[in-house]
Protein backbone atom coordinates (compact mmCIF):
# COMPACT_ATOMS: atom_id res chain seq x y z
CA UNK A 1 0.00 0.00 0.00
CA UNK A 2 1.69 3.12 -0.66
CA UNK A 3 -1.42 5.53 -0.01
CA UNK A 4 -2.64 4.91 3.66
CA UNK A 5 -0.84 5.05 6.98
CA UNK A 6 2.02 3.24 5.62
CA UNK A 7 3.06 5.54 2.84
CA UNK A 8 5.82 8.07 2.95
CA UNK A 9 4.83 11.31 2.43
CA UNK A 10 6.70 14.88 1.30
CA UNK A 11 6.56 18.08 0.37
CA UNK A 12 8.49 20.81 -1.43
CA UNK A 13 9.69 23.07 0.12
CA UNK A 14 12.26 26.06 -1.07
CA UNK A 15 15.20 27.08 0.88
CA UNK A 16 15.77 30.58 -1.12
CA UNK A 17 12.72 32.54 -2.06
CA UNK A 18 11.76 31.51 -5.44
CA UNK A 19 9.65 32.42 -8.36
CA UNK A 20 8.74 28.83 -8.94
CA UNK A 21 5.55 29.06 -8.49
CA UNK A 22 4.61 25.32 -7.33
CA UNK A 23 6.99 24.90 -4.57
CA UNK A 24 4.33 25.06 -2.31
CA UNK A 25 6.61 26.32 0.57
CA UNK A 26 8.93 29.47 0.53
CA UNK A 27 10.32 31.87 3.20
CA UNK A 28 11.36 30.92 6.22
CA UNK A 29 13.28 27.56 6.42
CA UNK A 30 12.76 26.48 10.33
CA UNK A 31 9.62 28.01 10.21
CA UNK A 32 8.35 26.11 7.29
CA UNK A 33 9.75 23.15 8.32
CA UNK A 34 7.78 23.07 11.81
CA UNK A 35 4.82 23.43 9.81
CA UNK A 36 5.51 20.71 7.80
CA UNK A 37 6.14 18.38 10.40
CA UNK A 38 3.53 19.27 12.33
CA UNK A 39 1.18 18.53 9.54
CA UNK A 40 1.87 15.05 9.75
CA UNK A 41 4.54 14.78 6.66
CA UNK A 42 7.67 12.41 7.06
CA UNK A 43 9.81 14.03 4.58
CA UNK A 44 10.44 17.37 2.91
CA UNK A 45 11.72 17.74 -0.87
CA UNK A 46 14.31 20.75 -0.61
CA UNK A 47 14.41 23.05 -3.90
CA UNK A 48 17.93 24.11 -3.95
CA UNK A 49 19.08 27.06 -6.41
CA UNK A 50 22.94 26.70 -5.03
CA UNK A 51 24.21 23.84 -2.63
CA UNK A 52 27.04 26.85 -2.09
CA UNK A 53 24.75 28.80 -0.75
CA UNK A 54 23.25 26.41 1.76
CA UNK A 55 24.75 25.71 5.19
CA UNK A 56 24.45 22.08 5.08
CA UNK A 57 25.28 20.70 8.56
CA UNK A 58 22.62 23.55 9.62
CA UNK A 59 20.10 22.16 7.01
CA UNK A 60 20.91 19.24 7.82
CA UNK A 61 20.54 19.68 11.66
CA UNK A 62 17.24 21.31 11.54
CA UNK A 63 15.85 18.56 8.96
CA UNK A 64 16.59 15.90 12.13
CA UNK A 65 15.26 18.34 14.75
CA UNK A 66 11.86 17.89 13.04
CA UNK A 67 12.18 14.42 11.97
CA UNK A 68 11.70 15.18 8.83
CA UNK A 69 13.61 13.33 5.81
CA UNK A 70 14.81 14.63 2.66
CA UNK A 71 13.62 12.05 -0.16
CA UNK A 72 14.88 14.08 -3.15
CA UNK A 73 16.49 17.38 -3.85
CA UNK A 74 15.08 19.95 -7.08
CA UNK A 75 17.61 21.85 -9.00
CA UNK A 76 15.39 23.50 -11.34
CA UNK A 77 15.78 26.94 -9.88
CA UNK A 78 19.27 26.91 -11.02
CA UNK A 79 17.58 27.19 -15.06
CA UNK A 80 14.59 29.50 -13.94
CA UNK A 81 16.81 32.48 -12.21
CA UNK A 82 19.85 31.54 -13.74
CA UNK A 83 19.69 30.41 -17.24
CA UNK A 84 21.95 27.21 -16.54
CA UNK A 85 21.15 24.11 -18.78
CA UNK A 86 22.16 20.94 -20.22
CA UNK A 87 21.39 22.48 -23.84
CA UNK A 88 22.39 25.67 -23.98
CA UNK A 89 24.06 26.55 -27.42
CA UNK A 90 26.88 28.07 -24.94
CA UNK A 91 29.24 25.67 -24.05
CA UNK A 92 30.39 27.39 -20.41
CA UNK A 93 26.60 27.30 -19.70
CA UNK A 94 26.28 23.70 -20.44
CA UNK A 95 29.58 22.83 -18.59
CA UNK A 96 28.07 24.88 -15.65
CA UNK A 97 24.80 23.48 -15.64
CA UNK A 98 26.53 20.00 -15.35
CA UNK A 99 29.22 21.29 -12.77
CA UNK A 100 26.12 22.65 -10.50
CA UNK A 101 24.54 19.14 -10.77
CA UNK A 102 27.55 17.59 -9.66
CA UNK A 103 27.46 19.79 -6.37
CA UNK A 104 24.46 18.68 -5.27
CA UNK A 105 25.88 15.22 -4.96
CA UNK A 106 27.33 15.34 -1.11
CA UNK A 107 24.03 17.35 -0.39
CA UNK A 108 22.36 14.45 -1.74
CA UNK A 109 24.81 11.93 -0.01
CA UNK A 110 24.31 13.59 3.33
CA UNK A 111 20.72 13.26 3.13
CA UNK A 112 20.30 9.85 1.21
CA UNK A 113 18.47 11.44 -1.19
CA UNK A 114 17.80 11.74 -5.05
CA UNK A 115 18.91 14.62 -7.31
CA UNK A 116 15.74 15.60 -9.71
CA UNK A 117 16.75 17.01 -13.21
CA UNK A 118 13.73 18.77 -14.23
CA UNK A 119 14.07 22.21 -15.87
CA UNK A 120 17.88 22.42 -15.88
CA UNK A 121 18.13 20.07 -18.81
CA UNK A 122 16.45 23.14 -20.77
CA UNK A 123 14.83 23.52 -24.04
CA UNK A 124 15.73 23.80 -27.97
CA UNK A 125 16.78 26.86 -27.99
CA UNK A 126 16.75 28.80 -31.44
CA UNK A 127 19.44 27.56 -34.20
CA UNK A 128 19.55 24.31 -32.13
CA UNK A 129 18.34 21.27 -33.59
CA UNK A 130 16.53 18.31 -31.54
CA UNK A 131 19.03 15.38 -32.08
CA UNK A 132 21.84 18.24 -31.09
CA UNK A 133 19.66 19.39 -28.22
CA UNK A 134 19.42 15.50 -27.02
CA UNK A 135 23.05 14.58 -27.34
CA UNK A 136 24.04 17.01 -25.42
CA UNK A 137 21.63 15.89 -22.75
CA UNK A 138 22.62 12.33 -22.81
CA UNK A 139 26.46 13.34 -22.34
CA UNK A 140 25.30 15.60 -19.60
CA UNK A 141 23.24 12.88 -17.79
CA UNK A 142 26.19 10.11 -18.64
CA UNK A 143 28.36 12.61 -16.82
CA UNK A 144 26.65 13.28 -13.68
CA UNK A 145 25.34 9.69 -13.53
CA UNK A 146 28.64 8.32 -13.42
CA UNK A 147 29.83 11.33 -10.36
CA UNK A 148 27.08 9.83 -8.17
CA UNK A 149 27.30 6.58 -8.76
CA UNK A 150 30.25 5.55 -6.43
CA UNK A 151 28.12 7.81 -4.11
CA UNK A 152 25.09 5.39 -4.18
CA UNK A 153 22.74 8.34 -5.62
CA UNK A 154 20.65 8.61 -7.80
CA UNK A 155 19.10 11.38 -10.53
CA UNK A 156 15.72 11.62 -11.54
CA UNK A 157 14.31 13.12 -15.36
CA UNK A 158 10.90 14.33 -14.67
CA UNK A 159 9.23 14.57 -18.19
CA UNK A 160 7.77 18.11 -18.05
CA UNK A 161 4.60 19.50 -19.85
CA UNK A 162 4.90 20.80 -23.66
CA UNK A 163 3.91 24.02 -22.47
CA UNK A 164 7.46 24.28 -20.42
CA UNK A 165 10.02 22.34 -21.83
CA UNK A 166 10.12 20.90 -25.73
CA UNK A 167 12.72 17.98 -24.56
CA UNK A 168 11.41 15.29 -22.62
CA UNK A 169 7.28 15.82 -22.17
CA UNK A 170 6.34 11.88 -21.32
CA UNK A 171 6.62 9.00 -20.06
CA UNK A 172 7.75 7.32 -23.24
CA UNK A 173 10.11 10.01 -24.01
CA UNK A 174 11.69 9.52 -20.54
CA UNK A 175 11.89 5.61 -20.77
CA UNK A 176 13.61 6.18 -24.60
CA UNK A 177 15.98 8.41 -22.82
CA UNK A 178 16.98 6.26 -20.12
CA UNK A 179 17.66 3.66 -23.11
CA UNK A 180 20.36 6.16 -24.56
CA UNK A 181 21.88 7.28 -20.92
CA UNK A 182 22.40 3.76 -20.10
CA UNK A 183 23.15 4.64 -16.22
CA UNK A 184 21.54 2.25 -13.43
CA UNK A 185 21.22 4.89 -11.21
CA UNK A 186 18.99 7.53 -14.12
CA UNK A 187 15.70 7.23 -13.75
CA UNK A 188 12.45 9.57 -13.74
CA UNK A 189 10.40 11.37 -11.36
CA UNK A 190 7.12 11.21 -12.43
CA UNK A 191 4.37 14.25 -11.81
CA UNK A 192 0.48 13.49 -12.16
CA UNK A 193 0.09 17.17 -13.10
CA UNK A 194 2.03 16.81 -16.38
CA UNK A 195 0.71 13.10 -16.72
CA UNK A 196 -2.74 14.51 -16.85
CA UNK A 197 -1.65 16.88 -19.80
CA UNK A 198 0.61 14.40 -21.37
CA UNK A 199 -0.41 10.88 -20.74
CA UNK A 200 -2.82 9.37 -22.69
CA UNK A 201 -3.85 6.90 -19.76
CA UNK A 202 -1.91 7.66 -16.22
CA UNK A 203 -2.37 4.08 -15.23
CA UNK A 204 -0.89 2.81 -18.66
CA UNK A 205 2.06 4.77 -18.28
CA UNK A 206 3.18 3.89 -15.22
CA UNK A 207 2.84 0.42 -15.38
CA UNK A 208 5.16 1.14 -18.65
CA UNK A 209 7.75 2.93 -16.23
CA UNK A 210 7.46 0.33 -13.44
CA UNK A 211 10.71 0.34 -12.13
CA UNK A 212 12.48 3.18 -13.37
CA UNK A 213 9.94 5.77 -11.64
CA UNK A 214 12.23 6.72 -9.11
CA UNK A 215 10.59 9.65 -7.07
CA UNK A 216 6.95 11.08 -7.71
CA UNK A 217 5.08 14.10 -7.32
CA UNK A 218 1.88 14.97 -7.06
CA UNK A 219 -0.78 17.57 -7.62
CA UNK A 220 -4.23 17.76 -8.82
CA UNK A 221 -5.33 18.65 -12.76
CA UNK A 222 -5.04 22.19 -11.80
CA UNK A 223 -2.05 21.65 -10.23
CA UNK A 224 -3.58 22.49 -6.70
CA UNK A 225 -3.55 20.18 -3.58
CA UNK A 226 -4.66 16.85 -4.41
CA UNK A 227 -8.89 16.35 -4.08
CA UNK A 228 -8.96 20.16 -5.52
CA UNK A 229 -9.23 19.02 -9.41
CA UNK A 230 -10.43 15.81 -11.44
CA UNK A 231 -7.42 12.95 -11.14
CA UNK A 232 -8.29 9.69 -10.30
CA UNK A 233 -5.59 9.13 -7.20
CA UNK A 234 -7.47 6.40 -5.82
CA UNK A 235 -6.31 4.77 -9.29
CA UNK A 236 -3.48 6.31 -9.39
CA UNK A 237 -2.64 5.00 -5.61
CA UNK A 238 -3.50 0.88 -7.09
CA UNK A 239 -1.52 1.37 -9.77
CA UNK A 240 1.27 2.44 -7.85
CA UNK A 241 0.63 -0.65 -5.33
CA UNK A 242 0.37 -2.93 -8.71
CA UNK A 243 4.47 -2.04 -9.58
CA UNK A 244 5.43 -2.37 -6.22
CA UNK A 245 6.34 1.53 -6.31
CA UNK A 246 8.46 1.92 -2.91
CA UNK A 247 9.53 5.11 -3.23
CA UNK A 248 7.57 8.41 -1.85
CA UNK A 249 4.82 10.53 -2.95
CA UNK A 250 5.73 14.13 -2.94
CA UNK A 251 3.71 17.06 -2.99
CA UNK A 252 4.52 19.56 -5.53
CA UNK A 253 1.61 21.67 -6.25
CA UNK A 254 0.96 25.51 -5.44
CA UNK A 255 0.70 27.19 -2.68
CA UNK A 256 -3.76 28.08 -3.10
CA UNK A 257 -5.41 29.30 -0.84
CA UNK A 258 -1.81 29.42 0.95
CA UNK A 259 0.78 27.12 1.68
CA UNK A 260 -0.57 25.74 5.05
CA UNK A 261 -3.98 25.11 3.88
CA UNK A 262 -2.93 23.41 0.57
CA UNK A 263 -0.36 20.89 2.60
CA UNK A 264 -3.19 20.56 4.86
CA UNK A 265 -5.86 19.12 2.70
CA UNK A 266 -3.40 17.15 0.27
CA UNK A 267 -2.40 14.78 3.57
CA UNK A 268 -5.63 14.53 5.03
CA UNK A 269 -7.16 13.24 0.99
CA UNK A 270 -4.41 11.33 0.52
CA UNK A 271 -4.24 9.42 4.10
CA UNK A 272 -7.83 8.96 3.39
CA UNK A 273 -8.94 7.55 0.09
CA UNK B 1 -28.65 14.18 -27.76
CA UNK B 2 -25.42 16.34 -28.79
CA UNK B 3 -23.60 13.44 -30.01
CA UNK B 4 -24.90 10.61 -31.84
CA UNK B 5 -26.18 10.95 -35.54
CA UNK B 6 -28.12 14.03 -34.64
CA UNK B 7 -24.95 16.13 -33.49
CA UNK B 8 -23.56 18.80 -35.16
CA UNK B 9 -19.97 18.26 -35.79
CA UNK B 10 -17.55 20.66 -37.18
CA UNK B 11 -13.53 20.82 -37.92
CA UNK B 12 -11.79 23.59 -37.39
CA UNK B 13 -9.56 24.88 -40.74
CA UNK B 14 -7.76 27.29 -41.29
CA UNK B 15 -7.62 29.42 -44.46
CA UNK B 16 -4.13 30.27 -44.60
CA UNK B 17 -0.92 28.97 -43.54
CA UNK B 18 -0.63 29.55 -40.02
CA UNK B 19 1.68 28.83 -37.31
CA UNK B 20 -1.41 27.71 -34.96
CA UNK B 21 -0.71 24.32 -33.97
CA UNK B 22 -3.98 23.06 -33.09
CA UNK B 23 -5.79 24.10 -36.26
CA UNK B 24 -6.48 20.42 -37.92
CA UNK B 25 -6.62 21.08 -41.26
CA UNK B 26 -4.03 23.77 -43.25
CA UNK B 27 -3.17 24.04 -46.76
CA UNK B 28 -5.07 23.86 -49.83
CA UNK B 29 -8.71 25.64 -48.79
CA UNK B 30 -11.00 23.23 -51.81
CA UNK B 31 -9.06 19.78 -51.02
CA UNK B 32 -9.45 20.02 -47.10
CA UNK B 33 -12.92 21.25 -47.51
CA UNK B 34 -13.48 18.22 -49.40
CA UNK B 35 -11.71 15.99 -47.24
CA UNK B 36 -13.56 17.59 -44.50
CA UNK B 37 -17.00 16.59 -46.17
CA UNK B 38 -16.27 13.36 -47.54
CA UNK B 39 -15.33 12.30 -43.43
CA UNK B 40 -19.15 13.41 -42.81
CA UNK B 41 -18.57 16.91 -40.94
CA UNK B 42 -21.14 18.85 -41.60
CA UNK B 43 -19.55 22.01 -40.48
CA UNK B 44 -16.00 23.81 -41.01
CA UNK B 45 -14.88 26.12 -38.48
CA UNK B 46 -12.96 28.61 -40.30
CA UNK B 47 -9.73 30.54 -38.97
CA UNK B 48 -9.35 33.99 -40.55
CA UNK B 49 -6.85 36.22 -39.90
CA UNK B 50 -7.67 39.04 -41.45
CA UNK B 51 -11.20 39.19 -43.27
CA UNK B 52 -9.61 41.29 -45.88
CA UNK B 53 -7.42 38.79 -47.54
CA UNK B 54 -10.06 36.57 -47.84
CA UNK B 55 -12.61 36.33 -51.02
CA UNK B 56 -15.69 35.73 -49.51
CA UNK B 57 -17.91 35.04 -52.19
CA UNK B 58 -15.60 32.20 -53.23
CA UNK B 59 -15.39 31.00 -49.89
CA UNK B 60 -19.04 31.20 -49.53
CA UNK B 61 -19.66 29.15 -52.80
CA UNK B 62 -16.61 26.23 -51.90
CA UNK B 63 -18.26 26.39 -48.41
CA UNK B 64 -22.01 25.67 -50.13
CA UNK B 65 -20.55 23.06 -52.98
CA UNK B 66 -19.44 20.73 -49.73
CA UNK B 67 -22.66 21.20 -48.23
CA UNK B 68 -20.50 22.76 -45.23
CA UNK B 69 -21.92 25.13 -42.53
CA UNK B 70 -19.91 27.72 -40.67
CA UNK B 71 -20.40 27.65 -36.83
CA UNK B 72 -17.40 30.01 -35.71
CA UNK B 73 -14.78 31.80 -37.13
CA UNK B 74 -11.73 31.85 -35.11
CA UNK B 75 -9.73 35.22 -34.90
CA UNK B 76 -6.55 33.97 -32.88
CA UNK B 77 -3.99 34.10 -35.72
CA UNK B 78 -4.56 38.15 -35.68
CA UNK B 79 -2.48 38.02 -31.92
CA UNK B 80 -0.41 35.18 -32.77
CA UNK B 81 1.46 36.37 -36.48
CA UNK B 82 0.26 40.58 -36.00
CA UNK B 83 0.36 40.84 -32.11
CA UNK B 84 -3.26 42.39 -31.97
CA UNK B 85 -4.58 42.58 -28.44
CA UNK B 86 -7.75 44.16 -27.00
CA UNK B 87 -5.20 44.43 -23.93
CA UNK B 88 -1.96 45.66 -25.54
CA UNK B 89 -0.73 48.97 -24.03
CA UNK B 90 -0.71 50.57 -27.18
CA UNK B 91 -3.50 52.61 -27.83
CA UNK B 92 -3.23 51.91 -31.90
CA UNK B 93 -2.87 48.55 -31.23
CA UNK B 94 -5.88 47.44 -29.32
CA UNK B 95 -7.90 49.87 -31.81
CA UNK B 96 -6.22 48.06 -34.57
CA UNK B 97 -7.96 44.41 -32.69
CA UNK B 98 -11.15 45.73 -32.04
CA UNK B 99 -11.45 47.33 -35.81
CA UNK B 100 -10.36 43.62 -37.04
CA UNK B 101 -12.89 41.88 -34.79
CA UNK B 102 -15.27 44.24 -36.34
CA UNK B 103 -14.27 43.45 -39.96
CA UNK B 104 -15.17 39.58 -39.27
CA UNK B 105 -18.86 40.52 -38.75
CA UNK B 106 -19.70 40.85 -42.34
CA UNK B 107 -17.87 37.02 -42.64
CA UNK B 108 -19.75 36.08 -39.80
CA UNK B 109 -23.26 37.06 -41.05
CA UNK B 110 -22.94 35.55 -44.22
CA UNK B 111 -22.42 31.93 -42.62
CA UNK B 112 -24.64 33.02 -39.63
CA UNK B 113 -21.38 32.17 -37.09
CA UNK B 114 -20.23 33.34 -34.14
CA UNK B 115 -17.33 35.09 -33.84
CA UNK B 116 -14.50 33.57 -31.24
CA UNK B 117 -12.30 35.71 -28.82
CA UNK B 118 -9.80 33.86 -28.35
CA UNK B 119 -5.93 34.81 -28.36
CA UNK B 120 -7.04 38.03 -29.60
CA UNK B 121 -7.66 39.27 -26.12
CA UNK B 122 -3.79 39.42 -25.69
CA UNK B 123 -1.71 38.77 -22.26
CA UNK B 124 -1.30 41.32 -19.21
CA UNK B 125 1.83 42.58 -20.74
CA UNK B 126 4.24 44.62 -18.58
CA UNK B 127 4.00 47.41 -16.74
CA UNK B 128 0.33 46.94 -17.03
CA UNK B 129 -1.60 45.81 -14.18
CA UNK B 130 -4.44 43.28 -13.95
CA UNK B 131 -7.67 45.55 -13.31
CA UNK B 132 -6.10 47.99 -16.34
CA UNK B 133 -5.96 44.90 -18.72
CA UNK B 134 -9.56 44.08 -17.45
CA UNK B 135 -11.02 47.23 -18.42
CA UNK B 136 -9.79 47.24 -22.15
CA UNK B 137 -10.93 43.99 -22.17
CA UNK B 138 -14.30 44.68 -21.61
CA UNK B 139 -14.43 48.00 -23.22
CA UNK B 140 -13.54 46.11 -26.77
CA UNK B 141 -15.66 43.50 -25.95
CA UNK B 142 -18.51 46.00 -25.44
CA UNK B 143 -17.45 47.75 -28.53
CA UNK B 144 -17.13 45.07 -30.84
CA UNK B 145 -20.48 42.80 -29.11
CA UNK B 146 -22.79 45.99 -29.68
CA UNK B 147 -21.56 46.34 -33.16
CA UNK B 148 -22.23 42.58 -34.23
CA UNK B 149 -26.02 43.22 -32.38
CA UNK B 150 -27.66 44.26 -35.02
CA UNK B 151 -26.26 41.88 -37.57
CA UNK B 152 -27.76 39.05 -34.72
CA UNK B 153 -23.86 38.25 -34.71
CA UNK B 154 -23.10 36.63 -31.45
CA UNK B 155 -19.44 36.77 -29.82
CA UNK B 156 -18.19 33.73 -27.73
CA UNK B 157 -14.87 34.19 -25.68
CA UNK B 158 -12.94 31.35 -24.90
CA UNK B 159 -11.40 30.52 -21.65
CA UNK B 160 -7.91 29.49 -22.09
CA UNK B 161 -5.31 27.45 -19.93
CA UNK B 162 -2.81 29.18 -17.96
CA UNK B 163 0.15 29.07 -20.17
CA UNK B 164 -1.07 30.47 -23.04
CA UNK B 165 -2.81 33.51 -21.41
CA UNK B 166 -2.97 35.14 -17.77
CA UNK B 167 -6.69 36.38 -19.10
CA UNK B 168 -9.68 34.10 -18.47
CA UNK B 169 -8.53 30.74 -17.98
CA UNK B 170 -11.44 29.20 -16.46
CA UNK B 171 -15.49 28.77 -16.54
CA UNK B 172 -15.77 30.98 -13.27
CA UNK B 173 -13.66 34.04 -14.91
CA UNK B 174 -16.10 33.63 -18.02
CA UNK B 175 -19.16 34.07 -16.21
CA UNK B 176 -17.60 36.77 -14.06
CA UNK B 177 -16.76 38.65 -17.48
CA UNK B 178 -19.79 37.62 -18.67
CA UNK B 179 -21.45 40.31 -16.36
CA UNK B 180 -18.92 42.68 -16.71
CA UNK B 181 -19.68 43.06 -20.34
CA UNK B 182 -23.19 43.17 -19.87
CA UNK B 183 -24.09 41.95 -23.12
CA UNK B 184 -26.77 39.55 -24.25
CA UNK B 185 -24.88 38.67 -27.21
CA UNK B 186 -21.90 38.08 -25.73
CA UNK B 187 -21.13 34.52 -24.17
CA UNK B 188 -18.21 31.48 -23.76
CA UNK B 189 -16.98 28.74 -26.08
CA UNK B 190 -15.66 26.19 -23.86
CA UNK B 191 -12.69 23.94 -24.69
CA UNK B 192 -11.98 20.27 -23.26
CA UNK B 193 -8.24 20.64 -23.90
CA UNK B 194 -8.32 23.76 -21.94
CA UNK B 195 -10.91 22.43 -19.20
CA UNK B 196 -8.87 19.68 -18.59
CA UNK B 197 -5.88 21.62 -16.97
CA UNK B 198 -8.16 24.34 -15.52
CA UNK B 199 -11.05 23.27 -13.98
CA UNK B 200 -11.92 21.28 -11.22
CA UNK B 201 -15.03 19.41 -12.38
CA UNK B 202 -15.39 19.62 -16.26
CA UNK B 203 -19.32 18.54 -15.76
CA UNK B 204 -19.66 20.94 -13.16
CA UNK B 205 -18.65 23.80 -15.07
CA UNK B 206 -20.55 23.37 -17.93
CA UNK B 207 -23.68 22.93 -15.81
CA UNK B 208 -23.00 26.51 -14.30
CA UNK B 209 -21.81 27.72 -17.50
CA UNK B 210 -25.49 26.83 -18.87
CA UNK B 211 -26.86 28.61 -21.45
CA UNK B 212 -24.23 31.27 -21.65
CA UNK B 213 -22.11 28.42 -23.90
CA UNK B 214 -22.31 30.22 -27.13
CA UNK B 215 -19.67 26.88 -28.74
CA UNK B 216 -17.96 24.08 -27.79
CA UNK B 217 -14.59 22.72 -28.68
CA UNK B 218 -13.75 19.33 -28.39
CA UNK B 219 -9.99 17.90 -27.75
CA UNK B 220 -8.64 14.89 -25.58
CA UNK B 221 -6.66 15.84 -22.22
CA UNK B 222 -3.70 15.65 -24.45
CA UNK B 223 -4.50 17.65 -27.48
CA UNK B 224 -5.09 15.10 -29.31
CA UNK B 225 -7.82 13.96 -31.48
CA UNK B 226 -10.78 12.80 -28.73
CA UNK B 227 -10.15 9.26 -27.77
CA UNK B 228 -6.86 9.62 -27.93
CA UNK B 229 -6.64 10.92 -24.08
CA UNK B 230 -7.82 10.24 -21.44
CA UNK B 231 -11.28 12.70 -20.90
CA UNK B 232 -14.47 11.30 -20.46
CA UNK B 233 -16.30 12.12 -23.67
CA UNK B 234 -19.52 10.34 -22.74
CA UNK B 235 -20.20 11.85 -19.53
CA UNK B 236 -19.44 15.60 -21.40
CA UNK B 237 -21.85 14.44 -23.81
CA UNK B 238 -24.16 13.73 -21.06
CA UNK B 239 -23.52 17.15 -19.44
CA UNK B 240 -24.39 19.16 -22.68
CA UNK B 241 -27.61 17.18 -23.17
CA UNK B 242 -28.55 17.94 -19.76
CA UNK B 243 -28.22 21.31 -20.28
CA UNK B 244 -29.74 21.58 -23.27
CA UNK B 245 -26.86 23.07 -25.02
CA UNK B 246 -28.00 22.87 -28.97
CA UNK B 247 -24.61 24.60 -30.18
CA UNK B 248 -22.11 22.82 -32.53
CA UNK B 249 -19.26 20.07 -31.30
CA UNK B 250 -16.29 21.44 -32.78
CA UNK B 251 -12.75 19.47 -33.20
CA UNK B 252 -9.92 21.77 -32.77
CA UNK B 253 -6.84 19.28 -32.22
CA UNK B 254 -3.39 18.60 -33.34
CA UNK B 255 -3.19 17.17 -36.66
CA UNK B 256 -1.49 13.94 -35.44
CA UNK B 257 -0.85 11.48 -36.56
CA UNK B 258 -1.69 13.36 -40.30
CA UNK B 259 -4.69 15.81 -40.08
CA UNK B 260 -7.42 13.69 -41.91
CA UNK B 261 -6.46 10.63 -39.66
CA UNK B 262 -7.08 12.77 -36.49
CA UNK B 263 -10.59 13.85 -37.95
CA UNK B 264 -11.27 10.55 -39.10
CA UNK B 265 -11.19 8.94 -35.85
CA UNK B 266 -12.61 11.61 -33.97
CA UNK B 267 -15.68 11.61 -35.85
CA UNK B 268 -15.82 7.64 -35.61
CA UNK B 269 -15.49 7.84 -31.99
CA UNK B 270 -17.63 11.05 -31.14
CA UNK B 271 -20.43 9.40 -33.36
CA UNK B 272 -20.32 5.92 -31.57
CA UNK B 273 -20.12 7.33 -27.79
Amino acid sequence: MVYGRNMKLSIVLSTQTAQFQAATFKGDLETNLASIASLGYEGVELAIRDPKLVDLDHLYELTCKYNLKVPAIGTGQAWGEEGLSFTDPDPNVRQAAIERIKSHIPVAARFEAIIIIGLIRGVVKPGVNDEQAMKWLIQALRECSEAAQPCGIRLALEPINRYETTLINNATQGLELIKRVGADNFGLLLDTFHMNIEESVIEESLRVCGRHIFHFHVADSNRWYPGAGHLNFGSIRETLTSIGYQGWISGEFLPKPDAKTAAQKSIIYLRQI
